[in-house]
């Protein structure tokens, strides 16, 4: 039985100075490690990496990688009006819209932004969930 | 600036049940909610969640979902010798090896496994990074 966690999400990128822009121009994030292969940022208790799409296929010994996916990360705000504000952001970062903010049937508000490798980021409000001071969420609390 | 956190992971899925049997029986996660369409496990201050293909889809408002996508998730273990033993138990609840355990270049050793929706997960031991007591990492320490 494993302890439940997940430690990295790596994301291929086949343009890792765009990708760069979105995270660090659209989210804000900076950059822990970086070189011209990956890009590493801290998240909460878990590490985001951008990694070259041809170096990601060869390190997990697969063929050519897809796109879109069937994933998608979400990003959780703690306020309504912040919503479409990141979406904004990112969209001049270089992303996408995919889905403009709306309510969904639980409630809040929420819309989906690709990134510039067309990875899905949902960037929701969600009252069910509450967000502790180090970003943490814990289901249905 | 948006803080630095991901809230939800979501893994498109063809067949939940089979999805289940991989991440109940084989990493020994328990789910916190169920239904039909969506299971959530609770993690390391995020939550992953499995959802049918095509309501993951619709709620993106994009078209065909495709695999292999270009994404990993990593789940670091706390010494070498689980890594093989994680990956046998994810096989055995119907994973797949993408990439036998070896030593990366970095050192420690790791393997990659696809889940039954061809989702890969890399199972890792990193001497470089500590995982604190509620299973977190902090990039490089």
């Amino acid at each position: 039985m494993a302890e439940p966690r997940v430690s990295l999400i790596t994301l291929g990128s086949r343009d890792l100075e765009k990708s760069r822009r979105f995270y660090v121009d659209g989210f804000g994030w900076k950059p822990v490690f970086e070189n011209d292969e990956i890009i590493f940022y801290q998240l909460n208790g878990l590490i985001l990496s951008t990694f070259a799409d041809t170096s990601l296929q060869a390190d997990m010994a697969r063929g050519e990688l897809l796109r879109p996916g069937a994933f998608a990360l979400a990003h959780n705000v703690r306020a309504e009006s912040e919503v479409k504000a990141l979406m904004n952001d990112l969209v001049a970062a270089g992303g996408r819209v995919l889905r403009p903010a709306d309510a969904p049937p639980i409630g809040g508000l929420r819309g989906y932004v690709a990134d510039p490798d067309d990875h899905a980021w949902e960037i929701a409000y969600n009252p069910a969930f509450s967000i502790d001071d180090d970003g943490n969420i814990v289901f249905g609390t």
